[in-house]
């Protein structure tokens, strides 16, 4: 217990140290517990465990708020033990998605910018009971959080109580890279005072009392993070042609030579294109994304990165160890905010984001699914992919132009979900080439979008879609065939492929 | 002449006074023309009237930039004449609709708040001249505006040469009601500084230089604006359950009494909706919004308009006399500022408004569909909706349930284009009433659209849809019929009627 006293440095705080079982004693059937969480970091690990041990012996659910996805110890635990009732925002854990795809829990998949308002301004239910994860509670009971911030400021404001899950297997050293700036509300709400990405605009710390904190776990569970898969070579292709893309901006004046802060996704892709600059000539890159992974670390050693923001730092466990190893260089290239910041369309628009995010189809138009395999099963959500999407000044969307050893095509007539609508695409990267959309009409960008990202493939099926759409409806605005629409999709449905 | 020299006050401007006929030398085939004019305001008459009169004689293209709709002196003299080959960001125009939907005009349909920084990225293409119209021109060669501000501070920015037409029609009190703020582009854009709306952040004039003015024509021509329609029983139910919905916000302590600045768009519904709130118990009401209409006028007689903010004042014409009449009071209550501001997420979201738009049909998972009819047949184009939607504090979409006498239902199982994702979209109201989706999953929505918004006559329709999509789907997040989801749309290209 030393370490934990050394962690709590309130000292009439170190008398509400329990139990994980004895915390979810004020968990009762019903609450809504608000969490930290981001990813898979700083999501709480003691209190779920044992909560789901307690619904085990007595079954119950409970309605849960995170900042992002979780890890095993989490949304694992709790579904597997059916406590979940309600979800939201964002989730990417496969016994949680099945129920969400069964009826069992209702998931609300929310643009992440948004969670912390609509909560506040009571359009998502009362909080009951907000769990923390921290790094230490300073003195005036303030938190200290760890790999991430995510909604946890807001939540803690809100919730009636809070249970802080001190965690030593967090450095202390997290301390002093984050920046909590809560905003007001309407009306009385002020500008986002970021200019760069590097400015520092609240406190290192999340505000609490003393007094709303009712109880403080001991925890010694690391992030369960992911490793990185070995570069492939669709990732690799789309990298180089993101690379080359964007040296032609440069040359055509629009964009600086630093180009401008970077967005990425997380996945494959997005780690080939971070791989992609730390191989390329471009220099003093600024990074102002959600989560920061383990190319940023890349970044750092090459000597190419002047500053990264997000709200999670979620390497790899090999990123994660090599981080700790040298946490004090690393530490000053980084900022961690809370994700109605990190994701702010004020700020995504004023710094002029590149965005560069993955799409589960797109379809002849620029519509993109990010969320739905064939519109009706529920993959992860939209997590911060509209946030940025629909605010940045130059919008990437990337995807392998097949799936499934090539039965399914990325690209479609008409996207089976829209979550970004042909307004916010301004540029589709496959493996096949880019296709720009800027400026372009719909029939202009079909046959961008067929001739340059589509696969070999499907090119004739696509065309012929096209074709007679364009002939039947009189060359509209945007050609279809209702009836043929989401004819991709239901072969694949019946035949295990979309080719004919 | 007395009027126009009253009007150009930098004397060496005088002598570039020229005829339109004259004016319109200036403009080659091919060229790009970026225009003001934002609805049925402010636009160039005279010029667009000669540059048709010279393409029936001598039939070329051009390609249009304006900040949004414009009267029949342009698009509709442009269009008869065939003379525009790429039209963006907005229309309303009936011959101009026809040709974007025959392949004649290539149409952009783009967020109105994110032209002027597409257009100055290089992302649209060069402007060549930029047509503007002018209550008059300063000692100093600043352009003042007439009845709206929309994009024509960046186009006067961006071409290389500008034509100014000074309108004698438009009152010369309008000086004053304009604050042109341009931001500067990423990565040098500071924060927006407006905390309320009437917030004057910026100049009453557009900058401009003598030099870059190349030739003034003058123009009596008024602003063709459209009569209002008699409020009818549909679009007056709406009014009402909106006004119950929002008090019920405000008891439940979600909204300030005087609840939060409002943004209506176009027609009757919204005229239908501040006809409600100047005969509701509402006080100091704020208006954060793109058009100012009649029913602002309405609003400070009632004694109950705080101030609005917009892009343009496009009132009937009996509103307009009715401005004119009684300007110098009116205009204390008003402010018109590029759509960029006006629209900005970054405004609308910390204002907090309250967005209140028109859909063209919705689905049972509160998608909106804001642009297309069938799917194909572009009506105008999303306008602002979207940068109000997503931005919004609370974001409510109208649709009468029905149209074309009962044949078309505007609740689909499937939006036949998404403009607006169920992400986006917070209440639906039609006359038969309010469904509230914000926290619930898309099959608690599809349960609250069918039985609160649909017509009676639609719901055994939509339900045995949802219900074998849901029994099929095996519960999915979102059930849906891929082969039976744009039934409604065929059945209603084949038959004439949605229904059975």
């Amino acid at each position: 217990m030393v370490d934990i006293l050394d962690r709590v440095r309130n000292k009439a705080l170190q008398s509400k140290i329990v139990t994980p079982e004895e915390a979810v004693e004020l968990i009762k059937p019903g609450m809504t517990i608000a969490t930290s969480g981001f990813t898979s970091s700083a999501y709480p690990k003691a209190v779920p465990l044992a909560l789901a041990e307690r619904m085990k012996k007595d079954p119950f659910t409970v309605n849960i708020m995170t900042g992002a996805s979780t890890g095993p110890e989490f949304d694992e635990a709790l579904a597997s033990v059916h406590g979940i009732k309600k979800r939201l925002p964002f989730q990417t854990d496969r016994t949680l998605r099945s129920q969400i795809n069964d009826g069992t829990v209702d998931y609300i998949d929310i643009h992440l910018s948004e969670v912390a308002q609509l909560s506040r301004c009571g359009y998502l239910g009362h909080i009951d009971v907000a769990v923390i994860e921290a790094c230490a509670i300073t003195e005036e009971g303030n938190i200290i959080p760890t790999t991430a911030v995510g909604n946890s400021a807001s939540f803690i404001q809100s919730a009636d109580i809070v249970i802080v899950e001190v965690n030593n297997a967090q450095p202390l050293e997290f301390e002093g890279m984050h920046d909590v700036y809560l905003p007001l509300d309407p009306p009385n709400r002020l500008p986002i005072p970021i200019i760069h990405v590097d400015d520092r605009i609240g406190t290192p710390y999340i505000p609490c009392t003393p007094d709303k904190i009712r109880c403080i776990v001991p925890c010694d569970i690391a992030d369960h993070t992911r490793s990185l898969a070995p570069l492939d070579a669709t990732s690799q292709k789309m990298a180089d042609l993101t690379i080359e893309f964007l040296k032609r901006e440069i040359e055509a004046g629009r964009m600086p030579k630093n180009l401008l802060p970077i967005q990425s996704g997380v996945g494959n892709v997005a780690n080939a294109v971070t791989a992609g600059f730390v191989h390329s000539d471009f220099r003093d890159l600024t990074v102002y994304t959600e989560v920061i992974q383990d190319g940023m670390l890349d970044l750092i050693d090459a000597g190419k990165l002047s500053f990264a923001s997000g709200t999670a730092f979620s390497p790899s466990p090999e990123g994660m160890a090599r981080f700790f190893k040298d946490i004090d260089k690393y530490k000053k290239y980084m900022i961690l905010r809370p994700q109605e910041i990190s994701n702010s369309a004020e700020v995504i628009r004023r710094l002029g984001v590149i965005a560069m995010n993955t799409a589960i189809e797109v379809d002849i138009y620029g519509n993109v699914n990010s969320t739905h395999i064939a519109g009706t099963q529920m993959m992860n959500g939209i997590g911060g992919s509209g946030d940025f999407a629909r605010n940045a000044y130059l919008t990437i969307f990337y995807t392998p132009s097949v799936a499934k050893g090539g039965a399914i095509s990325a690209v479609v007539p008409f996207c089976s979900h829209v979550d970004q609508p042909e307004h916010d695409v301004d540029v589709i990267i496959t493996e096949q080439g880019v296709a720009d959309l800027r400026g372009k009409s719909p029939r202009q960008r079909a046959k961008e979008i067929i001739e340059n990202c589509a696969h070999p493939d499907y090119r004739p099926l696509l065309r012929d879609y096209f074709e007679r759409a364009d002939a039947k409806t009189n060359h509209a605005h945007t050609p279809h065939l209702l009836d043929e629409a989401f004819s991709f999709h239901q072969r694949y449905l019946e035949t295990g492929s979309m080719k004919m």
